[in-house]
């Protein structure tokens, strides 16, 4: 029976991710996906609670009270990015793309639900479904969520990535931090303009932020452990208004990332002692802003091996295994900061296709893993109570 | 009599600058001023040219057609500044401004084209008045009016620059080079964008142009005679879109100063050499645009011995003097490329008010040194013909 | 019996160690040092050969030609440092000194050598011991050694370097890379030399070297993976004869460490790339003369496994553990690119007193550890050939 | 008469150049040169003083104590190269070698002594001659014979440099600043040394350093007015060790050069500020000890003017002329700070010849420029006392 069930859910599943897709919703915005997603657990049966944390959904599959809980989580929201695919379901939403997978996160994590409850007899424990807003975007939906209490009651939690740089199908986790803690900062640099051939009268502020952004690069070669991971990276540099006007203004925008707290918190110092410190050597005023932004992913290492194991179910034992860290951030750090859990990718790549990067405007995933995700969620879910009640 | 006809002349000069003042154009669009220019010199029986090199006037003083020519110099255009003073007579054009003094050099010029005419008799040579379009922007008036034969028949030239930052009624000038060469360049860095956690899958243009910006320092510092003067201004610098991505472009535009010819050389050619370089060093493209501008007004020796002379009549001996080489630029240059003639600044801060440069939204000039300015002009017509037939 | 015995080889062991501290030879010259060890090994009754590379030493404890055999390695120079212990056994060699410990490596493996002499019969397979000449230097004495056929026939090999750093009688190693590739650099710059008041007529040796250096910074902060360990250090700047002749030579001495061949690759390309762009940029002559040290020393997980485990016995399981990779290189490395192995750490800390590093002229280890050292090595050579009957 | 005594007078000033060439002395070490210099003066018939600040001495040709009194100045002192020419009369001494031309100097001046006690009745007024100890190094002789009163009662001061650099028999000078301030500064910074692999462990000195120097260049470049010279150059780097150790320490010295005591100042004060940021910046100890050198040389005009008279008919008008100024130091600016007047470059380049810088082993002069040179100084005392009366 629970073959036809299967099928079904599949094609629920695509159907729902296109619909996404359609329709992308920026962070904090998700109001259409989070009233489709309700109605949907609430066809499952589920008790649905919404407007957590703004747009964010929960539900609960209980099977027995007495029980522990675990949660699934996925989100939702897309990016301000103008689609360049030429999918038949390409964003119907001027700007706005899922272009990072959220859309898929959000079908696999519908269709777990309306699996599980198929087969609540199977299971000898209660789900959680998490469906959080605003992963994209600081300060992220889960700490808010958390704040309200999703969080309650929950013993381990568990969340995927669709990843399209990895061959569809595979499956990839790591102990311990897996993904980067990734802060911002801005740099404001108020020298003093003037003529551009009287040098002397002014503060040259190009000349103090390249110099600024030379003097940082030995941050990262010299003052971290070269065993550690950090970066620091100027995404924009803008300054003066003519060829032949020296600026008096520069603004520097940047990214941290790191995954040790001592790491981030030298670069984070370091950074603020260059700023300081060119301030008074060129008589300038230098404001740093420098806002922290998510934790790193730090998976919990039983949680980890478990994955691994239901994994190698699903996915097969040649195509599960441990991946090395990824200098991206994720939110779904907020929740592994409260309870056990991990964190893994889902290869999907398009195959015989170019591969997009996450973020891309021709960002594309493999809607064929959607139920083979699914299916390990479910895996999941059963043999974390089955193992649970064998340990007793 | 002249007396009398000064004081009209200069009240005219005043209505003339003040009219000019209230419609400023911008360079090669000096329509109406050029119009109005044509009428007073046709006024004063002058065989005027119009229509040379774009909106350039001309117009000869002929007292016999033996006798040598001399020419005197005035520059027409505005800037594309909003102006921010409160005279009654500010710009009427929104956007546009006299903000360079260009009004009353025009003035002036018409003034001693009229004074001129009304003592012809005691002028022993002939004068040409030049009015040229376009001294703001590259490639300037003067060429163009060169090519079309403005200098033909001209065995000297004069011009003078009104300057807010010299106190009112002064003057100066240098011997040989007294306004710098004033180059531009544009240099457009290709490297190779990616997420701002893995540099090493880019090629980083902030940090790449960023190390250009200070390594161009150094061929001020070390690789051109410290006795002579040049400069390397980076006047914009352009790159990113956001935070967190690694910039794929970076454009820096800036400006080259210098007086020497074999220094000009140098400023270029090891800015070549660093674009290459660099290129090579970080496996980017970049692309050096790099535009002469004016060539170094170069003053001749006997032309300012003969003008000091002249002004100490006119200003006093203790308001005339030497001054240093000034790092703008003028395309003054191009006449004395061709004939023997000095160039120089009259005064015309506005006395007990806050003195505001050249360039600048509330920049301003003292209008009582218009009349000083033409009879210094008169004085120095009289005197070269003077001189001339005593040395006979 | 083997109470006494142990007694016994722990007082000629520390003698031994004091002996070789006293008589401190450099690398490539330890003729004594080998001579003594020698004859320890022969009066163990040991097939010994000598002269194996230079001064290297085996030993072979034959139980049965049928069987397998492991091999445990030593290293027997000295540094070119001049001892500043308090110490009665301090160095009689003026400016040669132990400090790095290697005297209490062959003083622990020829404390192996008698204790497993001793106890024959409980051993199911054979011990080769290697004692080594020149770690200190590249190219190290292993490599020449295993030319001359010290791994022929032997199954697995094991070392271990005691650490000044980790208190005594702890016990770390670690998965895969243990210590790095350390590679060595000189960088000879040709200038042009000349008046410290002209330099525009020279090629400033100073400045481009120190441009060369910090430029280099970046190799690490933007060329590298962040997840990937990578060093370059300049430890020497030579440059310059008097504060006011610009120097027309400057020499640049250092290191690049690394764990990834892929990495070391990069790190030397990039440095390659550099000097030449600078050389071309500032029409100077650079030579890059880069030396490959010891690859890293990559331990083999089954033998990380076997060792941790009878490292617990003897060390106890509190005190035995996984390390973070150091960045210091070893020529062990060369018998792991062989045969299985690994290399681990054993905690030599002097109690109550402070640390010195290793190669500092005040570096000490604490005694105690010998014995327990020299124990875990005949649990080693024990279990392995146990485990192996097990096995089958 | 004079013809003779021309001839006999230089025969002598040949003779005695060439006995100072081979018997050299260091600065305040001119024991030997004073003797023979105050011998000669007392045969002249001069009343003579020694040993004025060390070994300087001091001779006054008396005409009429009434009348005025001017003053010409020579060095004695030579430097510590070691002669590399194949000159018969090359240095006796090992390592010192008069390499700057003092020895011609002080054979001119005595020389000049000769020629005018021989033509006391031409000279209208009274000649001091002053030769001055210590010229190469700081603080100088000039300053210490001054404040021995040698400029008492003296109305100008007249001295020369004999130059390699310039064809023999010319003469040049220049108005206003003619030789620069050289002064000297050395930069010790303490970081914190430790192993090649850990630099996050040290604060390396070889970067803060090479950081320094590239930041000093934009102080040249932006900081101080394009139109006035000024110099830093670090002559000196020193770090290091061994090549896999991060250096505990380095030592920059260099040189600042500069005519206007406010670039003087402003380059002292803004290395300053860069030693105190990067101390700061760095967490390391920086001590910047800066001293003084000799101020510029700056010239009279009315000296200069004069001067360039007389040269006009000793050299030739062709071969007297204005040049630029040079970036070398000498401590006659101390005289011209007093008194008014004048120092000059006569050309003494030898012809068909390689051109060897001053200071170079290999330095040489053309000897037959020594008559002229005294010939000068003559024409210069009697030009200068006949133009006195005539104004009169």
């Amino acid at each position: 029976m629970m073959d036809g069930v299967y099928k079904k859910v599949t094609e629920e599943m695509i159907e729902l991710r296109r619909d996404f897709h359609q329709y992308p919703e920026l962070s904090f915005e998700e109001e259409r996906t989070s009233k489709k997603v309700a109605e949907y657990l609430r066809a499952c049966g589920l008790k649905v609670r919404e407007h957590v944390n703004g747009y964010g959904v929960t539900a609960d599959l209980i099977v027995d009270e007495a029980e522990p809980m675990i949660a699934f989580r996925a989100d939702m929201d897309a990016l301000p990015i103008q689609e360049e695919t030429d999918l038949p379901f390409a964003s119907q939403i001027p700007g706005v793309m899922h272009a990072c997978g959220h859309d898929g996160h959000t079908a696999i994590l519908l269709g777990v639900a309306k699996l599980l409850s198929f087969q609540k007899e199977r299971l000898k424990g209660n789900v959680r479904f998490i469906f959080q807003p605003a992963e994209e975007i600081n300060p992220g939906g889960a700490k808010g969520m958390i704040q309200e209490g999703v969080l309650e009651g929950v013993e381990a939690i568990f969340g995927l990535h669709l990843w399209s740089e990895l061959p569809s199908g595979t499956f990839r986790t790591c102990y311990g931090p897996m993904m980067a803690a990734a802060d911002r900062f801005i740099i404001e640099i108020e020298g003093k303009g003037g003529h551009g051939g009287m040098p002397h009268k002014t503060i040259d502020s190009i000349v103090l932020a390249s110099h600024l952004v030379m003097a940082s690069q030995q941050i990262i070669s010299r003052q971290i452990d070269p065993l550690e991971a950090g970066v620091i990276t100027f995404g924009k540099f803008s300054s003066g208004t003519a060829f032949n006007i020296i600026a008096n203004k520069a603004v520097l925008e940047g990214t941290v990332r790191s995954f040790l707290p001592e790491i981030r918190e030298t670069l984070y110092k370091k950074l603020e002692e260059l700023t300081t410190g060119f301030a008074n050597m060129y008589g300038a005023k230098i404001h740093l802003d420098y806002q922290y932004g998510y934790p790193p992913v730090e998976n919990h290492k039983n949680e980890v091996d478990f994955i691994l194991e239901t994994a190698a179910k699903v996915f097969g034992r040649n195509n599960t295994g441990i991946m090395k860290p990824n200098m991206a951030g994720e939110d779904f750090s907020y929740y592994l900061k409260e309870i056990p859990g991990a964190f893994c990718f889902v290869g999907a790549q398009v195959p015989n296709k170019p591969v997009y990067p996450h973020h891309h405007p021709r960002f594309q995933i493999d809607e064929s893993v959607l139920p083979k995700a699914a299916q390990w969620f479910c895996q999941l879910a059963f043999d974390y109570f089955d193992r649970k009640k064998e340990l007793k």
